[in-house]
């Protein structure tokens, strides 16, 4: 029964494959496997476009709204009930993987064909949803479709946001042909599910086919710049620089080491990244004057969160007296961690249990639609294996047979959660 | 008298002044004196016209060779002696300073005139150069003319050399109009001698107008590439990660503090950079996978250099195992220190002190042409301060009442090499 999951997943692979070409400075990675199509370009309409016709095939009503949030709706037996929403997103980071996204929303088809195969009556009527820009990485902020459908983002505010060619998420809708009318809510809507990889290491690492999420990541990121003193990198003595990568060093240093000790003391899930750093004028003979970064924090627990926050903040301060040099710290951006419906989190785990697969309760460390959905609605999340963890790359994997058992769970979820009173 | 020279270096820095705009991430300079002239440039060309023009004003006889270096040059009394010859480059780095090279240029056509408008007539021949690419900015390897010009590279290797358009070094100085037909080498040449903005902060701190240097720098880069593993910055626990980054900043803390260490114990001139650094894919919420990063240092003492050297190399090796990731260096590049002929530092500072300029014997941390003329003929070079050590940026300067006094010392210099017996 994957065969046909797996044949779309394969098919919708084509649209943005990264060619080899595009992969210069990955090369420890297999350039095959990538795909790049944010929201708004030609291969994101492709894709959309593919989802689309598979959904109607199935006899499911397709609308789009304002934002370009695709809803495939199937009326149920009891339609004055909440109605039963899931799926995920189609768009991508640049160079990413095929799942990401991808298989919440063919997954989610799937699991309609799987119900409509065997005759399944649904009472509360069934929903799936496709959300525009998820990844951020056309519009930020990142999660916007399902900001808007939860409230959180007015629909102008969402339509105004510029790409790094400075078009509108207008403009870019409307080329692509999914700047819809439809003006939906959240009010008729009860329940909400997703199926995601993981993106991390943990259900590949213990042999674990299905993860159930408890909880959604808080993320605080704090941009920064740190301004030294650009000078010949001969001539200048040592005791005379104000070198910002030298104060940028310290600074990636301290936010690794101690996110490690919080995890280690306090059994923590904290994490915390400086993935962005550009250096100038970056070159081999000159004391940097400038670097720009970016510090990534996260954890469920929001006071681990704040606590890495402010000594990250208080060591910043440190170090600028320590080289004399000036950082600047930009308001931090917030997401606050999500805890899920203990009510949707039951129903995947006795919907696991009928099929028989194995679960485990767990975490997200990424963000997702689903924490946004949560705020209005009752929202689970089922996650499969990510191979080695590695996602946002082109190497992201997961296995056919996860998958498979990812599909089934998320069937039987559906089937659950549609026929409550 | 110096006001000419005021008038032309002023004049000069016109081409190629860098304008506003393209200082974008340098807001904390002045963005009003910059100046670009890369090698191969319009601005390059209309700066070496400017030169040629001025030569010839005042009588000398202008030659281009193969690499496009220009020769002035004006017959002595006594043309069977070895030749004098001085000067310094044109071609600036990326929105380096006005100064750079410009000075010796101009500075040498201003001794010219001096001595034509005093009568002086000179013994030995006298001549002016302008080396092609000193800085390196545009074709690789830097000091590219006076290589050349000292027969440590061969004019077919510095024509096929390219910049990054992937255009030749031949086809550039086609362009320009200064791809020559001279072949020169140095075996006519006895003293060389060189005026250059310090570039460092030693004499504008010790308010001394001249330096005379004894010691070019010796010069080690090395390029390295460190690969980790690239992944998602949220689902990626801290214990599990290979982050690229984290293993760079304990390289580039490294470098700095042993730096410091050996100024602190040895006394020593040692310095030790990192100033290129590009981190890959550069997500805020993705682990680097990938770092490219080169270490600078440099020393007059070899032992130093050495030293420094192979305590980084080692220390990357334990930082490799630390971190799990993989780092490649390439082989080092090398420039040995140089150290100038102690005839010419007699001579030039009895020069000073017949025009009763203060001078101070120092070192070099930059490269200069210098170095590869003092591998074949006797060498020197000629100081004026940087204003705060400032240099290859757009607040390099010099006070107008130093290049004064640097002139004078170079006038007086050349007169009395050019008598020598």
């Amino acid at each position: 029964m994957v065969n046909r999951l797996k044949a779309d997943l394969i098919e919708t692979s084509r649209f943005g494959r990264t060619p080899p070409k595009r992969t210069e400075g990955y090369d420890q990675l297999d350039p095959e496997k990538g795909v790049t199509r944010p929201t708004g370009t030609e291969e994101n309409k492709q894709i959309r476009d593919f989802a689309v016709s598979r959904m109607k095939e199935i006899g499911l009503e397709v609308k789009i709204d304002k934002v370009g949030n695709i809803f495939g709706r199937k009326e149920g037996s009891k339609r004055n009930k909440g109605t039963v929403m899931f799926g995920s997103h189609l768009d991508s980071v640049i160079n990413g993987g095929m799942f990401d996204g991808a298989l919440g929303v063919f997954g989610a088809i799937e699991a309609v064909r799987r119900m409509n195969d065997e005759g399944f009556e649904n009472k509360r009527p069934l929903e799936i949803v496709v959300f525009t820009g998820e990844e951020g990485s056309a519009f930020i902020p990142s999660l916007l479709g399902s900001s808007v459908l939860a409230g959180k983002l007015s629909v102008d505010e969402a339509l105004s946001k510029k790409n790094a060619m400075g078009q509108t998420l207008g403009k870019a809708l409307e080329y692509i042909g999914y700047k819809g009318s439809l003006e939906r809510g959240l009010d008729d809507v009860e329940y909400f599910a997703e199926m995601h990889i993981e993106q991390g290491p943990i259900l590949d690492k213990e042999g674990i086919p299905v993860g159930i999420v408890e909880n959604i990541t808080g993320i605080i990121w704090i941009p920064l710049t740190i301004l030294g003193q650009e000078n010949h990198a001969g001539t200048t003595p040592m005791r005379m620089r104000k070198d910002a990568l030298v104060a940028a060093s310290d600074i990636i240093s301290f936010v690794n080491k101690r996110a490690n000790e919080m995890v280690e003391k306090l059994g923590s899930s904290t994490v915390g990244t400086v993935g962005r750093l550009n250096v100038f004028p970056n070159g081999i003979n000159i004391v940097p004057g400038k670097v720009e970064m970016g510090i990534d924090i996260r954890d469920v627990a929001p006071q681990n969160m704040e606590s890495l926050k402010n000594e990250a903040l208080k060591a910043i301060k440190d170090i600028e007296n320590k080289y004399g040099v000036d950082i600047r710290t930009e308001l931090p951006f917030r997401h606050i961690p999500t805890v899920l419906s203990s009510e949707v989190v039951s129903v995947i785990d006795n919907s696991a249990s009928q099929v028989d697969i194995m679960t485990k309760r767990m975490n997200s460390g990424a963000g997702h639609d689903s924490q946004n959905m949560a705020g209005k609605v009752k929202a689970g999340m089922i996650f499969v294996p990510s191979v080695n963890g590695i996602s946002h790359a082109p190497l992201e994997w997961t296995n056919w047979e996860d998958i498979e058992k990812g599909v089934q769970v998320l069937t039987q979820t559906l089937k659950n959660l549609s026929q409550l009173n």
